[in-house]
């Protein structure tokens, strides 16, 4: 390659600490984890969560932006309280574990809305599972029965152990009562929460799973509507964390067990698409969970009541994720440092900087 | 901290070739640069932008999604080809130089929409750069008039160099006539541009600097409407690149131009709230560029004509640079490899991977 004209022979500066954005690899996540224990990380993450809904109204609260292809889709969910912003960019492509892939993975990004500049970049699929697994047990410190020490877990896939640990460190529960198509995913489940302080009882039926469960939790795959848990399975006075049913199309509950439940959910026009009420009239009454957070509507109100948690995820909860992981940045040194941001001397001299970068390059001449 | 329970005693796994994103940081993409000539990547850009401005139906044409703040504004601008998908975070400041800090920075992702699996992450604060300017000249080769040897640059800021680059090199400009109303910033572009192959003669008003010039570009960069052109001194025959005007409230050129030009655009929705074509009626005819670059719209039909090419950006352009970025590194070591997504060897076994990371580790127990 030739270049038919002299660069400016000025020294080529090192970028200063502006250019610089932290940046959290799987591997350092890992660490991260690994660091505080995944416990004390989803007791963390849910702490912001519930800060953030607490201040509900200072948010922009965007529909999250997709792109269709036939084999999935990828969506951008950005959201900002005026002050900082952050994004997850996430796909969800059912046929990616045939070619070794991840049905789902993310990404994100922090940034100071006062500059514009990055302040975190992040795996999110590692973090995503952690804040799932975050809200559905801060929740479930709301809603379900006072003393509640057995969960169900039907669907035993990748956000089933997250969701077990979550709930025993918030909510207190010890018992597992796992149910899963394939019984080597229950399997898997048990071994990996062997020696965490719960004990795990696989099962043959959903039915035996919630013999005795105060929480059922459903977190299955299939994107399609399916019906994990029929009316007559469910008594009284349960709360149901319904994790698995979260796009159009997608459910895992029978209609009547919406009919007779009290419906929580993160943000209504996004619950309504993507949620199990999407078998529910479009004016179906639910509570915002931010208003029961904020005491200003009530929880469980009696032992009889069933409590629903509709989720399906939304960008308020990826931005407290990424604000937790932001806090522990102060205090690890699991981290990179990524080059992202031009930093020249001159502002304005962007170019002169692209100039002096080939000073003394062995390839620039 | 301590973890309550043990983890399964397994070794930990080196990621596979999947979990790594290819990443170019803004030193490899100062190198790449320098490797092959800023020209010839301008080139190679305007190139890929060509094609894909040529097969405008296949895209998702989505307007940008902003994040506001009173100092400035934050967005993402997605797009797809429904195989391809590609966004760029971009940030607007115009108080950052205050702080030493880039006004506009920014970075982006191409994936592979048939996965959801990122391609390629970059910063695009550079790319972008180089995108303006293959835009510019690009249309410039469609509009202006033939032979054009002289172009007037009004605004000498950090993306001037890379328009007078352009246009030298794909319009066959040699002469550059440049006003800034800082001297110092003329001065500054003269000094970056010599010996590439262009007089620049520095000019003390926009009057002086457009004296003989067959293509006008404005390229300001206050955010307000400013008059940078007045309707008189305009004459027959030229070609204006209109690329400073780019958000509401932000224009260049007295609205008497305007109606006196034939006026091409990328997306007219999106050049009518951003573009010079902001203080014109909202149907005042617009050509647009892909139109043009297919053979299916008349460009310049006579030497009399003013064309105005009423520049803002748009996502199809920033895919088109990251997909030229993506060949680049098929032929170049000036990339790195980021540790951005999770693999585990069994895509349900999530939280396993996570316990297999703390194996071994010090800061574990």
């Amino acid at each position: 390659m030739t270049r038919p004209y002299a660069p400016v022979p000025v020294h080529k500066p090192a970028p200063s600490e502006l250019a610089y954005v932290p940046f959290v690899s799987v591997d350092n996540m890992m660490r991260i984890v690994a660091e505080r224990g995944v416990e004390h990380v989803i007791e963390g993450i849910a702490a912001c969560i519930e800060e953030d809904f607490r201040r509900w109204g200072e948010f922009d609260k965007k529909p999250r932006i997709p792109a269709h292809a036939p084999e999935g889709v990828i969506e951008l969910m950005p959201t900002s309280d005026g002050k900082t912003f952050g994004f997850k960019y996430v796909n969800g492509h059912p046929g990616n574990t045939y070619s070794g892939r991840q049905t789902v993975t993310g990404f994100g990004v922090l940034s100071d809305l006062t500059t514009g500049y990055p302040l975190l970049f992040s795996e999110m699929t590692i973090l995503t599972a952690l804040r799932t697994a975050a809200v559905s047990a801060l929740v479930g410190r709301y809603l379900a029965p006072k003393g509640s020490r057995t969960m169900a877990v039907i669907g035993n896939g990748a956000q089933s152990d997250f969701q077990c640990l979550g709930f025993k460190h918030l909510v207190g529960i010890r018992e597992i009562r796992a149910y899963d198509i394939d019984r080597r995913a229950s399997e898997r489940l048990a071994r990996n929460l062997s020696g965490a302080g719960l004990t795990v009882t696989i099962c043959s039926s959903p039915e035996e799973a919630i013999e005795g469960a105060q929480i059922i939790t459903t977190v299955t795959a299939d994107k399609k509507s399916a019906t994990i848990l029929t009316d007559n399975m469910v008594g009284q006075g349960v709360h149901i964390n319904a994790v698995g049913g979260d796009c159009p199309g997608k459910t895992e509950l029978h209609r009547d067990i919406l009919l007779r439940s009290d419906i929580f959910v993160e943000l209504p026009e996004q619950t309504r698409i993507e949620g199990e009420i999407q078998q529910l009239d479009a004016d179906h009454p639910v509570t915002e969970l931010w208003q029961v957070l904020r005491g200003e509507a009530p929880g469980r109100v009696s032992g009889e009541q069933i409590t629903l948690f509709d989720s399906v995820g939304f960008a308020i909860e990826d931005f407290a994720a990424l604000r937790y992981l932001k806090g522990v940045l102060a205090t690890t040194s699991h981290y990179e440092k990524l080059d992202l941001l031009a930093d020249p001397d001159d502002p304005r001299d962007l170019y002169g900087m692209v100039l002096r970068g080939t000073v003394g390059q062995p390839h620039a001449a």
